[in-house]
Order: C-alpha cells, then structure tokens, then sequence
C-alpha cells in the first residue's frame, strides 16, 4: 500500500487575537503587519510581539500570528507552561473552553484572560486532494513514524481535511527536540 | 506473549564530575554530599550546583550528581543546548569522545571543558533478572510504548542490563513532555 510522507514543521510558542483583544493591547485602529506568511494559506507571523505572564514567570517577545480569529489563543509547549506556572490542557486549535488563564501585556494595555492557554494537540492538516488519496477522513487519528537518532512514533495525531490546507505535521517543540526533528527536511510517514 | 511494564522517570539535566573537577570548582578536599538518593543503588543527587555557560547563555544551578566519575559529563536536554547556544551529541553515558564543549563555573573556579556535553540517548535501565525473564539483552534496541493524549511509540531504546540496575527506562524533559509522562505512576510497555 502507498505510504503518505509529509513534511514536519515546529510550531513555537504563538498568539491569535480577536481583534478587540489586539486593540486592548496595541490600541484603537492596530492592523497585524505579516512578517512572513506560513505554510497554511493566508495565515502569517507578524512583527508585533506581547509578554506572557503567568503566577510563576514571564515569557518575554511572543509571536502574534494573523490574520485575528474569532477567539484569544495562546499556544504553549509543556516546556513554557511550567516557566509560566499554569497547567494547560492539550486541545485543538479553537477548544479554549476551560483552558488555562494567563495575562497578555503589549504595549497599550494588558488583557487578563480567564481561559486560552492550551499545548497544541498533534495534528495533520491535510488538504483534501491527499486526503482523498490516502482515505484519511477528517478528525481521524493517525500514526506519523519519523526515523533518525531519536526515531519514534507520534500516536493521537489528529488530521484536519481542508482543501486550503498545504499537507504538513505541525509539532511543538517539545516534540521536535523529543524526536531530533531538526533542520529543513524533517519528514514522517503516516502510519494507519 | 507477557509484555514487561516498566516505571518511567525524566532525567533532568545534571553533571557527572571527576574528584579533580571537583576540586577545581569547589576548592581541595571538597565532598559531595547525598541530598537524594536516585533510582539506581549508589547514585545520588548532591546538594552542590554549578553555572553551565555556552556561547549563548547560562543555565545556573545545575546539580551534581555523585559519586564522582572517571569522566566529567554534562547531560542535558536539547531546549538546554539552544539556551546555551551549543549543538551536543546523542550519545549514550561515558561516550563523551568529540561530544560539545561547555564551561562549568564553581564558587572556587571555572573548568573550560572541551568536550563533556550530551543529550541522553534513551535508556531502559533492566536488572539482570528482568532481562533474563524477558529475553532482552545487553545494548539491544527496544521499543516502549506509552499511552494517553500524546502516546507515542518510542524507538531507539537503548537497554542496559546489569544486576546492579533498578529496571526504570530514563527519559530527558522534552521527551517527557512530548509524552506528557507527568506524575509519579508513569509507565511504559516494553515492544519487541
């Protein structure tokens, strides 16, 4: 059976806005600049940048990413979360729903958030070509297998179907440095 | 078949010294005191730290393990090695040979190792009788699987029998992390 080889990429520490919550913290009228864009479409890093504080520890610089989303999130490794002192739980993307509070300092403002700290969930996006290719149905768990001095295999990695989706792995960094993920070329094969 | 479970611990980063490094950082005579006694008989954490400094950075505080050593070792986490700006070997303990530089400063002195950092290669420590029960053997490679929202399959196992061991497989923090192997009842599953 054909084997599907995608391309892993780290995922550092990062914060989506709603845009009232980037007005709080730049002031009234900010707009995200991209930076550079990402490999899923139309998403970017941009050049603004807040502190994250926690009962235990700031976290100095972190990347706003764009354009804002309906939903304050702030994406963590475990390795931040315990620098921070909180206790994130591992969600996906936009299940903020009883996540960890933590405090947002920019330049015009703080913003206490009562939830919004998570550590990303694994995951695949996939676009819908691949997908269909490969028969992986949206929200299906998958195996991803990478090799090396560190090789293991990534179990509980959700994949996300879109056709906007370029098909890639998005792992924290705990996980890269945990599987020597390094470098530009890092690939795994998904495993069903 | 019958499947070995075996307790999983993470290793912090920590240093091995020999006498004459003590010496070196801590003045004549110095004497490791045990704070804690570790998993595997005779090792202990000691109450004295030292300052690790790369070309980018300092960890302060690091602890010593004892006793002392025929080789000095620094063995940290790949999160360490981008603090301190240095790129270490994965490397089993002892095999220090090439592995990277990094100063170590004491209250009595400072030591400029050439050589002495790694990162841990993964290691299941296994008694002798363990291992004769479960037909693994000395330096095989084996596999542990664990479970829960970020399970994953380990490859690249080491294992290292001896009839002085503990059986306890030894994990460095971002691969705790990456498995969110958190609390004190995480265990594993030996695959082979």
């Amino acid at each position: 059976m054909k084997q599907l080889q995608v391309t892993i990429e780290g995922s550092g520490r990062h914060i989506h806005l709603t845009k009232e919550c980037l007005e709080t913290l730049f002031g009234a009228g900010y707009e995200l600049e991209p930076k550079k864009f990402l490999s899923q479409p139309g998403e970017f890093a941009s050049s603004s940048k807040v502190d994250v504080v926690g009962p235990k520890g700031t976290i100095k610089g972190v990347s706003i990413l764009g354009p804002c989303r309906p939903f304050t999130q702030v994406e963590l490794s475990f390795t931040d979360a315990r620098i921070l002192g909180i206790n994130p739980p591992i969600r996906q993307s936009g299940n903020i729903a009883g996540s960890a509070p933590v405090t947002l300092i920019g330049p015009a403002g703080k913003a206490e958030l009562k939830e919004g700290a998570i550590v990303a969930k694994r995951h695949l996006h996939i676009s819908k070509a691949d997908a269909d290719e490969y028969g992986i149905k949206n929200e299906e768990i998958v195996q991803i297998k990478v090799g090396g001095e560190r090789g293991l295999i990534f179990d509980e990695v959700v994949a996300r179907v879109s056709d906007k989706f370029e098909t890639v792995v998005h792992l924290d960094y705990d996980e890269i440095n945990a599987a020597a993920l390094f470098g530009d070329n890092a690939v795994g094969t998904v495993l069903r």
